[in-house]
């Protein structure tokens, strides 16, 4: 028998529901929001919603939840993080903070190639030790859907190794998670002596590489980090060709410190998100405006990296880009597990409205990861993936930046993290 | 009989200790990082740092904390907050990102005319009911000491009531907090419409409010915010001096959106603190620097507010400047009960060093509040007020940004706050 849940005296019920891609919003209400709702679930998906009195006479042995005069959301979708790591990078903190740039950090052998080194020293044991809690510190904040990219192995075993642990996430936490391998995240150091060996290396990531996460199916997505002085837009392109070529869908990391075309590439290709975007061209936009490609901007970068540019959000929503936000979870450049922080700097670095905001972590995340149909709303007929916070206005949310207001997560209709265990 | 205890198994004890003021630090050792040691607390006082072998030995009825191989720190000392406020102003938030200037919105009535508004229908009961768990939440963050200011009253009575609230919260809470009067917040909207009626507010707070706030003891602190279209320096330097002469201790709001010369103010008058500073002139550093007033910097403002421009942290410290880091938790342009976040900032935008965020939020915050001889280090003597947080590297607290690894605070020997029940 499917068990069936009211989630019932929320102060807000925030649908998120309409159209799942370039969905802006200027007033409050465009994020749907209803004061006097409650949600039915069946199962794991989202059965109705509306007022408590009818889902009670059509739901007649569901179990309610009390929400407590909480705000209840669709749960938060985070389309761009590097979770699977080793040691964290505190020591490049101390180095920026001293006025070193963070390309010349890589140049030195730290930043990614540093965290190469460690996670190629680890067994998938000690990887799936070390990420299990991280996302779980992420799904506290309100996540249920985190998207995990590879890319510190840089080694056809260490790369597989990496999807593998993810897959063991995937199986072991409830959250939900979609993997992406980014094998094209450095050139490795072992490969920098030539441009012949550069070129082995794209060769490795294209003829060896994504045939193996394909045929073994451990990524949904395959992601190139296109800048200058990492991949050229030539091998971002044969890369991704590549990887279209296999089955895998696209992102691509562009435009973060230099505009290098990074965009246009992503719009060319098809892929389903461009991310960073804080460097894009005016051509670029434009690019993006006349496909489907989502914006991914990640504000809370720019700030641990002590950057005062960020991405043109406001210019890519007027031109009708899609626009999502991520945290972009990574150990050198964003350690955060705050999404709701996030939002917040969209609001106060990107100028987006507070709706605008809720809606680029929820629907338009979810269309960056390719489940704009299934996750990122609460529609009936949308999984059952939601989080609570213990709030009366969701503007609450990002407003009380840097706080956790989260106190509940269902993925699927299961709980997935509560901070109270009195609640439920 | 006194209770004693020995905090035992700690990862690291950052003991802050040394002296009070001008504290920096480019190494992480200058904010005094014990790898192998504990922490014996006698009553309300730290009893002794040193080997566990040797305190057990030296306290043989001491009851054991287990720090879990956690970081054991100086409780941290938030030196600027306006905690007694009545409803959040998610509203600005927007009219910020849509692009209104926050002085724009002041002069339309919203800011902290909002909040006067707001505070000077509510009894002190309502506002203590909803400064409880701010300040709560602002302790679970790893906070012990907390300044609050009165400022939204503006009338004798509604300062009265706020001062008094925060009497009652100094009873009723475990945290340790510091009353600050702030009559001069703004030139309140009934007293603008002539030089002779501002005139007339400026007297009220020199000739009723400043001996009525001191006769009942109700502020430690008195405060003005100085800066173009508030207070001009003559008007902050009367009310300072009155104040002064009244027995109250001075701090200044300076130099935050504009060079007024605030920072000159106040340490010509030997403020405790000025405190902003975003907008300080050369002549203003260079005037905190032949002074003894702490640089209390604010930096999360700056950023909720959407600013680019930062306080010139480095320079300030370079000139001997003593640098804090306080949060200006408020419910218009700072709401946000964080201050490891604010640590981050420090580190990120400010460009200091971890040792000096550390330092900046303990020493310097407790300088910042006339407190340096008893709180914010570990050191024999003073007061037993700690934080310890889960993690194993101390350079975690402000790398994991957004998060709150804080699992427990004591002040003055006593539990304050513990996110997990189970551990004491």
């Amino acid at each position: 028998m499917i068990e069936s849940l009211i989630f019932a005296n929320a102060s807000q019920v925030v649908t998120c529901a309409g159209p799942a891609r370039a969905r802006r919003g200027s007033e409050l209400g465009d994020a749907g929001v209803l004061a006097d709702a409650a949600v039915a679930v069946e199962g794991d998906r989202i059965a109705a919603v509306g007022r408590l009195g009818d889902l009670r006479a059509r739901f007649k042995s569901a179990r309610e939840i009390d929400c407590r005069r909480g705000v209840l959301a669709p749960g938060l979708v985070d389309s761009h993080t590097h979770g699977i790591f080793g040691r964290p990078r505190y020591d490049e903190q101390e180095l920026r903070a001293a006025g070193m740039d963070y390309m010349e950090i890589a140049r030195r052998g730290g930043g990614i190639h540093a965290s190469v080194r460690d996670l190629r020293q680890r067994d998938g044991d000690e990887l799936f030790a070390l990420a299990k809690p991280r996302l779980e510190r992420l799904a506290s904040f309100g996540t249920t859907t985190v998207e995990v990219k590879s890319g510190y192995g840089l080694t056809l075993d260490d790369e597989l190794k990496t999807l593998r642990v993810i897959a063991r996430l995937q199986r072991e936490l409830p959250l939900r998670i979609v993997p992406t391998f980014l094998g094209a995240h450095e050139i490795p150091l072992e490969y920098r002596e030539s441009a012949a060996r550069r070129r082995e290396y794209v060769d490795l990531v294209i003829n060896e590489m994504i045939p193996a996460v394909a045929s073994e199916r451990l990524a949904k997505f395959a992601d190139v980090f296109c800048e200058t002085g990492v991949y050229t837009v030539d091998e971002s392109r044969a890369i991704l060709s590549a990887a279209r070529n296999a089955g895998l869908l696209l992102k691509l990391h562009a435009d973060e410190l230099t505009s290098s075309g990074g965009a246009e590439l992503a719009a060319s290709l098809g892929a389903v998100s461009a991310d960073h975007l804080a460097a894009i061209s005016d051509v670029g936009i434009d690019a993006l405006a006349h496909g489907s490609t989502v914006a991914t901007l990640l504000p809370g970068t720019m700030l641990f990296l002590g950057k005062t540019k960020h991405a043109p959000a406001r210019r890519l929503i007027e031109a009708g880009v899609p626009v999502a936000l991520a945290t972009d979870f990574n150990p050198g450049t964003s350690p955060t597990p705050n999404l709701p922080l996030v939002l917040t700097l969209g609001v106060s670095q990107l100028h987006l409205s507070v709706a605008e905001a809720l809606l680029a972590a929820t629907v338009n995340g979810a269309a960056a990861v390719g489940l704009a149909d299934s996750v990122g709303q609460i529609t009936e007929g949308f999984s059952a993936d939601l989080a609570l916070f213990d709030v009366q206005d969701v503007r609450a949310v990002p407003y009380w930046y840097g706080d956790n207001r989260c106190v509940a997560t269902f993925v699927r209709g299961k709980p997935c993290h509560t901070s109270d265990l009195g609640i439920f």
